[in-house]
């Protein structure tokens, strides 16, 4: 993308991912900041022309009506020091009034700054509107839409969510089962956004909303961003795969102290992330008879600062067992915040090479590849590899 | 191979790892245990008829005059209960006397088990002639030698390591710069054999001894096997690179009971190891500002069993600090057998296929890949993949 | 005390706590073992005459009709090699019938060694016949009663429970409020035997029991055997209290793969344990504001070698935070096999002294030691040398 | 004491821990900052009117002039936000010059911020004058000197140091056996001044200080501060000894990233430390037939954060192995600075008792307990308890 800007509209934009995302990108352009994480800086990458930071411009909606400015200084993530020397850009930063439905979690419903009619079309509509509204506020050609919200409720798809003139109907007919979610992905689809589902959420598994953006050319791709843990288990879940090593145990514990661990630690709402945490050794490894157990509690003291602790049992040669544990003290929005620039710009560049539908090749990004399955960390960073060297 | 037998001759073969191979093929081959840790039984490398468990006759040169089956007992490493029922087979297993010259451990060449003689001439001679009758005696075509002997003294190669000439000229002279493991691979090399240095020595640093191989089209492959903390450490390593993580710090330290580790706590028998040890993350990472520190001790409690911890400091996101930890509850022999079988199979295979000199494609096996860099350990592992798809 | 023999009879006999606990006392007689954990032998208790291991004579019940040698074989605890040389004593102890109520593991209630009467007044007969009979036969003036069986359904004491009166009309009645432990813990004191309480049970919660036992001069003591993770905790929560560190949250976490692990991950039976585990801080604090959170999950692979970890936060000087983290490798029976012979040897010195009732002496050894709070071990400790001293 | 006012001067007033003793005191005074650590505001200590942190006045040498708040801002130890509040306070904190000899690391002798004469007993006047002037000029009765320089040379006591008056005398003909630290000690004997070592430093070692000290009444404490690891090490050795579990293998190693850690991993500097650390765990066990390694090693990333790693391996009843590991991550400075006040509040208190020499019922407090050996933290503890109770 040679010099226009690229709009990147956020769901969620007050929440820790986006807001470290948008700082970050402000305080790396000033040079004030380096940019590791991001592996899309790397050579692989250089000669592809994918957009440049410079060309980013940030928006999006939340239902906490406060600018960035105060957001960042609250979350804490970013030290003062630095935070200090983009407060004057973060502050100009507001966001737009959501939308919600009866997935949206308690807490948010209750929020006051979300659009406040009842009818899902109506929702549609202004979502759409906003996004025009953007493009031509700033002068852009083409934005991306990224779902950094909180987690929606647990939610199966059924018949209407299998062609779009079903969905569309229901939509019309305010149906339940229509997530906002899927409001925010319809909306991308309809002006042409790339979209992407950052969370654990089941937007991007109706088929309906699938099929409509293959046909209008627009690419997706999820779910639920393998930042921490979960990548240090698909990159050694394949190392055992590969020297045969056998596996009979995996346990895992995660420490969350931001509002994503009390979400996720009530059942209705963390079920989809244990199903995508669990997901991903069966498919690696090839076989299933190990113990796999993951826990995620909600722990104060921790803050941002996830911590996990994992224990792998496995047996080697004549079935001898050997131990490995692991005690990863990373941090959630340190670690996404490059994860949604790096995808960010794939989007556009496969949105350039004309690709519509889910984009199966950047499976090395979510704990879920949706339309492919966990190969292994290593594995899913070949078919970058291939399809940019 | 198809139908002939392979002899696999081990220096060291009284040592764990030799003796947990051979042990570990016999019950194998009855099917009384597991060969997990065998990549070579993965389904990559299935058509191409590599040497069979089956096809594989042991022997090999140790100081300690004893059956396989009394080292076995004494080392611990087998449970008794499996040991058991191969007992028979073990006792069989007696080592020819070996080779030393003033870079062995004192420790081993006050050993009684050797051949007697002070010239290096002598020396080479009973060793080729010991291959030869070991051949003859099992109607085999082939041998690979495998060095697992302990580790001999630092030694730098000169001008007289240049070419095989000026080497074998130095040998008649009794030269003081020539170690047992050079004798050992070039008995390797004049009788057609494979020779492979599981262990840390400069044997196969000497350019006399791979250039010859080369013109007799004898493989070599070193040095250092790759079996546990090294092996997870270039594995992460590539993770950092490939995620743009930049690291900062890299501490490990190592528990080692076994003999071994009281040898390597010597700090002239220790350095090599070090070297290949602190050697990997430059290249895999293409940059030098982090500390990376390595300690290897002897502690008494935990035997056979090695124990690591690692502590790998690195920054992520706008220069965000994050920490790993790993504490790794390893098995030396049961990591290393295994390793080893691979590796003959391998050797062989490469035999056959006509090539000689150091097998830069087997990378993926050694802590110092002779020939090449470490590139990390996935990045070997797609070599092989390239050459076995 | 001198020459006599001393009985011990156990609940659960045949579980891993108690078939280790007879096993090692056979072991240790014979010298053929350590006995290591048994605090008892330390120069504290010389002066005491506490019971010899030489005098104790074991006995107990189970449901599981299997001969000890048996049982100790499946469970593996003690290395084949030594068990082998115990094998014929442990043949001859097979277990007494139990009794069960509705509070038992259905498991167990199904199993068929047990009383088949449905009256509770006649199965409290049958164990006070069966302590009786064990005397006789073994000629001895003395036994202890020590429960060690799975645990019981969760249970909260009710105006039946207040006195003995009401509780024995109760027992009459058939009252679904009367627990097996109850009717062991009964038939203990009725026999004049001291009766512990190694579980998570409530059943020394029970007034009438407590009452009626000070009354009769029967020593009792519980609950919830202190062996690793929660004994740990209470050491160092002492030591944060000296030093004035502030806890911020404690994060445990414990991986079973033996069968009261199977049983605890059950909510119904696991809730005590979680209480017991749970309670221990703020009495040794003496504040209450920090996260305590406590997971045990059942783990195949770890057997009877019961692992946890434990994450620590506090803050020190100027509210500074520190962390220590803990990885607790640790083996159930192991541990709790030499606490129960110390607490059979003090309880019987206890009721050589005439002390009746709940033992709040004995806090050390309790996870919830009843009738006195939680102090933190050292203290706790202090208090056993005060009066051993 | 009551009303007066107590002079705390430090040696290395700009170290991290005086620096963080100073600033905490100052923000703990304004109320700012919890008083976490410190000891003797527990309820123990409650009656005995210790002096209050109102009633301190700190002042010291160092060999770098610069003022407190400019050395607190570069050390970093304190979040900026808290100490923000106090820079005024820490801006008037400078150290007067200090005084060195041979023994001093070389980094320090180049120090120009030192006094320039060659003369022993000239350095001691100055140091004499020093305390003087300090106390003249805030008008004070009593000062207590606290040693918190860098480690010195290793050094062992000689015939000269046996009793004060050879001492003198040496002293006088300039003797190369006197260091920097016995001068300070010697200036604080001669006005009275109560001396903490909380270093490694042989200082306190030497007879005729100690001899001198008792005669004239003046309390002395050290040495090395019992901080981190070796606190926890001397809690659990207590504990294995109570519990009779058998120590079979101590592993702990130490990552330090700031000065202190770059002069210990010197080995004429480190030597006394691992003395220190090693030395414990004997005279606690009671045995000595077990692996103990303590590893120090610098390590950047860490900065004032030091972390510790401990692998403990110990035998259980029948002789079966277990184990345990410990993660430390603490703060040297925020570890030590409570320590510093609540060792001044002490020996102030020592002093009005009328004891001089060695306060042995201050063992908790160190590493290598001088008049004393360790006994385990919590016996430790005892001694105080009975002292204050």
């Amino acid at each position: 993308m040679k010099n226009s800007k690229l709009g990147v509209l956020m769901v969620g934009l007050n929440g820790a991912t986006a807001n470290t995302t948008v700082a970050g990108c402000y305080l790396i352009r000033k040079k004030l900041a380096p940019a590791y994480g991001l592996m899309t800086n790397e050579p692989l990458f250089a000669k592809h022309q994918l957009v440049k930071l410079d060309q980013l411009v940030f928006g999006g909606w939340d239902f906490a009506n406060r600018d960035a400015a105060r957001v960042a200084d609250q979350q804490g993530v970013i030290p003062p020091a630095l935070l200090n020397k983009v407060t004057g850009d973060l502050k100009k930063l507001k966001p737009m009034p959501g939308v919600t439905t009866a997935h949206d979690v308690d807490l948010f419903r209750r929020q006051k700054h979300a659009h406040k009619t009842n009818s899902l079309g109506k929702k549609l509509e202004l979502l759409i509107a906003n996004i025009e509204r953007f493009k031509k506020t700033h002068r852009l050609d083409k934005t991306v839409v990224v779902f950094t919200g909180s987690p929606l409720k647990q939610f199966k798809p059924g018949s209407l969510h299998q062609n779009i003139k079903s969905f569309k109907q229901a939509l019309a007919r305010n149906h339940a089962d229509i997530t906002s979610g899927m409001l925010y992905a319809l909306a991308a689809i309809e002006t042409g956004s790339p979209f992407i589902d950052f969370t654990t959420n089941t937007t991007l598994e109706v088929k309906a909303l699938v099929d409509y953006a293959k046909s209008k050319k627009v690419p997706l791709a999820g779910k639920d961003g393998k930042t921490g843990q979960t990548m240090i288990k698909t990159a050694l879940a394949q190392l055992l795969k590969i020297k045969n090593l056998k596996l009979t145990g995996w346990y895992s514990t995660n420490l969350l102290g931001n509002p994503d661990g009390q979400i996720l630690s009530l059942p209705e709402y963390g079920q989809n992330k244990f199903k995508d945490k669990l997901g991903v050794l069966q498919p690696i490894l090839k076989y299933s008879d190990f113990d796999h157990s993951v826990d995620i509690k909600y722990y104060g003291p921790r803050g941002d600062n996830k911590e996990a602790w994992d224990n792998i049992d496995f047996l080697g040669w004549l079935g001898q067992p050997m131990t490995m544990k692991i005690n990863w003290l990373g941090r959630d929005s340190i670690l996404a915040a490059p994860l949604i620039i790096d995808l960010v710009r794939l989007m556009e560049n496969a949105q350039r090479k004309g690709r519509g539908g889910l984009q199966t090749h950047l499976a090395f990004f979510f704990k879920n590849p949706l339309g492919a399955k966990p190969q292994g960390l290593f594995k899913e960073y070949q078919i970058l590899e291939k399809l940019y060297a």
